[in-house]
């Protein structure tokens, strides 16, 4: 079912990929597997295109920590951005015009596409995070779940969550990998990134050489909502995710099924939230995300067909 | 098995009991569950000690980190807490000196025990962890094991190891409690360190009254070394714990059990430690060890006769 359907031809030179681990300073393990690639090239394989790999954030990773100043991947944003000259900026504004500079499409190295790996303390599995619909990343994003069959969180309309990295590339994906607690090597994680790694590289290449097949259908989870817990008057939470939802990530509300621990305040407080059956929770308990008032987010799965469109666009872009 | 054995009578007043919280910044789920408590007195049976609850290292918890300057739980080291009047010492040090002038056997509200409410990224369970063989110590551990049969880590003859909270109060126990993230909310974590700590209290208060059984023995985990990852010559892991070690805590080595992932490096590199069978793996893959290069510790199981002198030494201590 996931094979067969849209075909393009088309020759073109080796495109620039731009691969970046530790966006995140305490998401160890894709540094790990990048560093080991450097010393080991056959670790990777890169299906010949340019890969350029970079660690994200250097200094947050020496220092253990998500971030120095403020989160990178909330920091590729024009406002921010543009505010060129100003003394002492946040550091992960200015590592983003850095990361532009040298490896964006008008930069020293351009790259046409940059892969962003993560991973998450949320039972996610593998996954794929696209922004938006940008055709390109569609593209891309169905050849690997044709390949794999991964899921794909699919982040749109969320005004609260923006200037994320692989959006100031033309084409862009995260590969987002977990459970893992954050600082923690884990090397079923590092193979699970290897492995969603190289099928995007496989991916990138089949649209270079032209031979490349897309499923008939790509199946997304379109962020709804984000779902905070409930707050006392101090703003610290009033109760905790049900036990149940732990580790419950891509699968559907049951009817009335509680989304907070009636425990301590008893059973007739906060224990229940609306009902939201059938809606999809991700990203259950991310630790990066208490900060941002996130306990889980909610999803919506669509089934899309592919569009003839997207494939034109990725290999367009490739060819540049 | 666990019941009968050996009974103390006497009666004495009610002894103070310091409970901390958040030693470590970024374990999120016993100060919330003493915040909790704080507002909701019904929340937790303290056997009516009188229980001071404190969070160990608010400025950290403040940023999300274990620690600002140095781990709080390493710092309460005589020639730490003597260097007195030193401009701008690290933050923890000067924390474990105000912790001891509020509430050490000293202080201003002095505290005969001090329970220190910790959580670990490793598949621990609940657990106790007892720094040497203080015999108030062990007798409290022995209790609390005989309640709820918990494992007790036997943390002693360890250099690299000091200057833990509890070793500066007469009598002092960590409850440990995981798997879960750092900064990550889990309500089965915070019952876990409820039932753990309430059955403190209720076995320091049978002590109290006099009405106390000791089980026949005392099963102890006995720290024997720790295992770092093998490292390259840049000192990064070149090689990552086995697939098969993870969540192995309490779990016997068999022999010829591989300690390492031979990926990437080839099953010729790294794979297998010393022959290691029979000794216990604990704190697998705690992310905070990590920059104490500890990648787990392993111990050896010993059963130890309970000892009369236990009991009279707790007796004694809560009597002051």
């Amino acid at each position: 079912m996931l094979q067969s359907g849209i075909s393009l031809n088309g020759t073109m030179a080796d495109p620039s990929v731009l691969v970046v681990a530790g966006t995140h300073g305490n998401e160890v393990n894709a540094p790990w597997l990048l560093e080991q690639w450097q010393q080991e090239p056959s670790l990777l394989q890169t299906s010949d295109l340019n890969v350029h790999a970079v660690i994200g954030n250097p200094e947050a990773r020496q220092a253990g920590r998500r971030y120095i100043d403020r989160d990178l991947n909330r920091s590729f944003r024009a406002d921010l951005l543009a505010r060129q000259g100003e003394d002492m900026g946040p550091l992960e504004v200015d590592r983003a015009r850095a990361l532009l500079a040298a490896h964006g499409p008008e930069g020293r190295l351009p790259c046409s596409v940059a892969l962003d790996l993560h991973s998450t303390t949320a039972a996610m599995g593998s996954c794929l995070v696209v922004y938006g619909r940008r055709p390109a990343d569609l593209a891309l994003a169905a050849l690997v779940q044709g390949a794999l069959g991964l899921p794909i969180y699919l982040h749109e309309a969320d005004a609260a969550q923006t200037g994320f990295l692989v959006e100031s590339w033309p084409c862009g994906l995260v590969i987002e990998v977990g459970p893992v607690p954050q600082g923690v090597f884990d090397a079923r994680i590092v193979r699970q990134t290897r492995l969603a790694l190289e099928t995007c590289f496989t991916s990138l290449a089949a649209v270079v050489s032209g031979r490349f097949r897309f499923p008939h259908q790509l199946v997304v989870h379109r962020h709804l909502n984000s779902v905070d817990l409930p707050r006392d008057p101090d703003d610290q939470p009033s109760a905790l995710l049900h036990d149940e939802l732990h580790g419950s990530d891509w699968r559907p509300l049951d009817p009335g099924q509680p989304m907070f621990d009636a425990w301590p305040l008893g059973s007739s407080g906060g224990a229940k939230g609306p009902s939201l059956e059938g809606q999809i929770p991700v990203f259950i308990n991310e630790a990066a995300y208490v900060e941002k008032r996130i306990a889980l987010s909610l999803t919506q799965r669509e089934v899309w067909s592919v569009e003839p469109g997207w494939g034109l666009a990725l290999q367009n872009l490739l060819k540049d």
